[in-house]
């Protein structure tokens, strides 16, 4: 375990040091080397990259006494099996998105934001302030890990179709690849869901295994090539409208952490997922305009379908919930708080957006 | 000096220490002690106990060595002097909405957002990636300090009127208490813009000095009793659609530091950036709906009120971008970052939102 000698280096140093000073400035600030599993491969550069500044946060705040080394998917350990090393601590912490681990407790998906959810903004305030944090660090207890918010992607772009999509009788047959988030309500609409991780994507579009697929924002979907296969692109993603990536830390490193590391990893951590978020606005909208250019069509799902989804979710999620009391507290309260925000959202935020939005035409 | 006494004995303590490892410790991490002066009053106190909470992350984030002292409005400095107090150094930093600067330099009105402008989101992004942050910072330059959002309000609420505003012609003599950014917009309309004080407005209101009043977000309008003073509420305020409190320090203090804390300062401000967002966004919605049950009027500007002071609004920025190049420069970045911005905001994150909102209906 590099870690622990690092960790005794650090204690060692202490204790040879003078009597008075620098013991406790050396145990505060001991030298310590993590390794990070990334769920995303380098070519999700925005999303990959935020957890690249995430560790250059760390180190530039500890004057570079505790770095962590930032591994692609599949270097370490498979994409959506970040949380399994994390429990194992044969990585100290990965960068995911929790509903990848679904089956294991559906709670994990409350911390990433559900279908017809929170928005990025409300996801962070529910987190922060509306029981989000301890509701899911409840559930990460039992895999022993702590997490917390570090990349937030914003509402995502819908799902790119060969065909057409404009009644509920479209969407029957239809085979579509989608976030395990998504995918159970596209089923419960007559779709079939395909759970292909990212490298795959491409080549079923390609090669006709699939007539449809969701990837994540214009930035990404135009360095896929998805619109060359996939003409129409149907908006919004609202099974991903405020997707939340998490730092997860094996809970004995978590807590073997000096008071002022875990300080500088929480802020850092703060200041990562409103990173990814100014990043993904900064570069999405240039990528969509090249993305209608190049002959994507941009096309609203129509409003029965967004009803016929959106009945499906609650079946869904309230079917979870009538067998999981955890979950069941998990989705009352985001769902609860989803009802509390939107009289003021209304007015205010999404009012000046309407007038913004308005005055464009 | 306070601070170069306190950076004067962390320089003694390494010259103290052993030859290798402590000097290097003790210089990395000095005990500093500054002041800051905010420009809220504490009753405030979400915006005031933002500023405490970036103190706060900065203790925890140095073992408590870097000590941020706040100031409420007035205890120091007033209000709206607390950019000449770090000017001078008379205060290490403060904690103000740049846009009570604009009679110095209009460019560090952008930096806070501008009416009919970016929403919070937007901002942080221009802030972070569209060139905000050199554009205000050279500005600011020139006042010797530097400077970096700290606390983001979202969308404010709007004007409290005495009187019904159905029209353009009822704004004509309405005598309105508004933020200096508000304020030429309603007097290019025919208001007459009072810029009062948060201390002031209360009374203004009751003796009838003014007919109306803008004041803050329905957490603070709620705790000053606007509402029983002004019943009919105005949404929304087009004129504060995305407000940012900057963190502005000053340069040789902020230059002084050790690489580390400006890092540890950077991370806090980022954080409080989004405690503050997150914070309103937990609070105001309760707040709201016990306005309404007191017997607030909400209401929304009718079109032609919004045309007439998004039409005033070009007109007063533009004036002022023809006789000044540095702020033409700001304002054609802003706009232009908000016109790339609206096409993909419009059919992800804004469309997500008017699925829930129509849901609620």
């Amino acid at each position: 375990m590099k870690r622990r000698a690092f960790l005794r280096t650090g204690a060692a140093m202490a204790l040879a040091g003078p009597a008075v000073a620098a013991p406790a400035i050396a145990q505060s600030a001991p030298e310590i080397k993590w390794r990070m599993t990334s769920s995303y491969p380098k070519s999700i550069d925005a999303i990959f990259g935020t957890a690249q500044t995430l560790g250059r946060y760390i180190a530039e705040a500890t004057d570079n006494k505790f770095q962590i080394e930032v591994y692609a998917a599949g270097e370490l350990t498979p994409s959506r099996q970040a949380l399994e090393a994390v429990t194992s601590g044969s990585v100290d912490c990965a960068f995911t998105p929790l509903y990848l681990y679904l089956h294991k407790d559906p709670v994990l998906a409350v911390g990433c934001g559900l279908p017809f959810g929170l928005n990025a903004r409300h996801q962070l305030s529910w987190w922060t302030f509306g029981g989000g944090k301890e509701i899911v660090n409840t559930a990460l207890k039992k895999f022993n890990a702590f997490g917390m918010p570090a990349g937030s992607t914003g509402a995502q772009m819908g799902a790119w179709s060969k065909k057409e999509i404009n009644t509920v009788e479209d969407l029957k047959g239809l085979r579509i690849r989608v976030g395990t988030l998504g995918g159970p309500i596209f089923e419960r609409v007559g779709a079939l869901a395909y759970y292909l991780g990212h490298a795959d994507v491409y080549a079923a579009l390609e090669n006709g295994t699939i007539d449809a697929a969701e990837f994540i924002c214009p930035h990404d979907d135009e360095r896929l090539g998805i619109a060359k296969l996939a003409k129409y692109n149907y908006h919004p993603c609202w099974w991903e409208s405020g997707g939340m990536v998490h730092l997860i830390v094996n809970l004995e490193r978590w807590n073997a952490l000096p008071k002022s590391y875990r300080a500088i990893v929480a802020r850092a951590c703060d200041s990562a997922n409103s990173w990814l978020l100014a990043k993904y606005d900064a570069i999405n909208p240039a990528a969509l305009k090249r993305l209608v250019a190049a002959g994507a069509v941009l096309k609203s799902f129509p409003q029965p379908v967004l009803e016929a989804c959106y009945k499906a979710s609650n079946d869904h999620f309230g079917a979870i919930a009538a067998k999981d009391p955890n979950f069941k507290r998990a989705f009352d309260s985001v769902t609860q708080f989803r009802r509390e925000q939107l009289p003021w959202w209304q007015i205010a935020d999404y009012a000046c957006d309407s007038i913004m939005v308005g005055m464009r035409s």
